[in-house]
């Protein structure tokens, strides 16, 4: 059932997925025919993609929280994080990101979109 | 010309037109063809029935900020903030929102979402 809580629980599980460097958390959350579009226009990932993606994206570990409510509506979340994430130059990317979570109605994400630009980047030193 | 430059002014003069109610200028904003789903999962708006939305949803007065910062992709804009909406019966409505804009190439808004639900949603009196 798609109840807001779930949607709720989705995005708490899934940042929790990404601190603990956990993927295959990460993509338990994921409906089997998923699309991942990150960041916004880009070409959609799909399947093994997926998995991929998020191994190469967080490879270095990453540390990621909520700095806002998540907006919840009939069938998605929506939700601004802050991602701290480890280069293998040593330093720390810092992103201001909006993820969009579609739903399917077994409660899976079908659909993400990750909201950010260069503009939402900054770099510091570890 | 759409750059991340002119996204981000649409975004102010779009919060600013409705702190000033001037609701021509929310609308100067949008394209010819463009469609307003807001809330998400409701049937889209588009032609006049996005300029009465407005003009009703705002028709006692509202005051919108931002409480992140802008999410700039190539062709969208995704912004969270609050609006505080005066009710007829004397009460305040105060709703956190995520938009999202997608720009065409002439810098138009072509398709905009709202994503909140009742989960978002408090009343305080004035």
């Amino acid at each position: 059932m798609l109840t807001p809580e779930h949607m709720q629980q989705t995005v708490d599980r899934y940042l929790a997925a990404i601190n603990a460097g956990d993927m295959q958390a990460v993509m338990a959350l994921y409906a089997d025919d998923a699309s991942v579009e990150d960041p916004v226009g880009t070409e959609p990932k799909r399947g093994d993609e997926i998995l991929e993606f998020y191994t190469n994206a967080f490879a270095g570990g990453a540390r990621v929280e909520l700095t806002g409510p998540v907006r919840l509506s009939a069938r998605a979340a929506a939700f601004p994080f802050r991602a701290e994430i480890n280069r293998p130059e040593g330093q720390i990317l810092i992103v201001e990101v909006i993820d969009i979570f579609e739903f399917d109605p077994a409660g899976k994400v079908a659909r993400m979109m990750a909201h950010f630009g260069p503009s939402n980047m900054t770099v510091r030193n570890a």
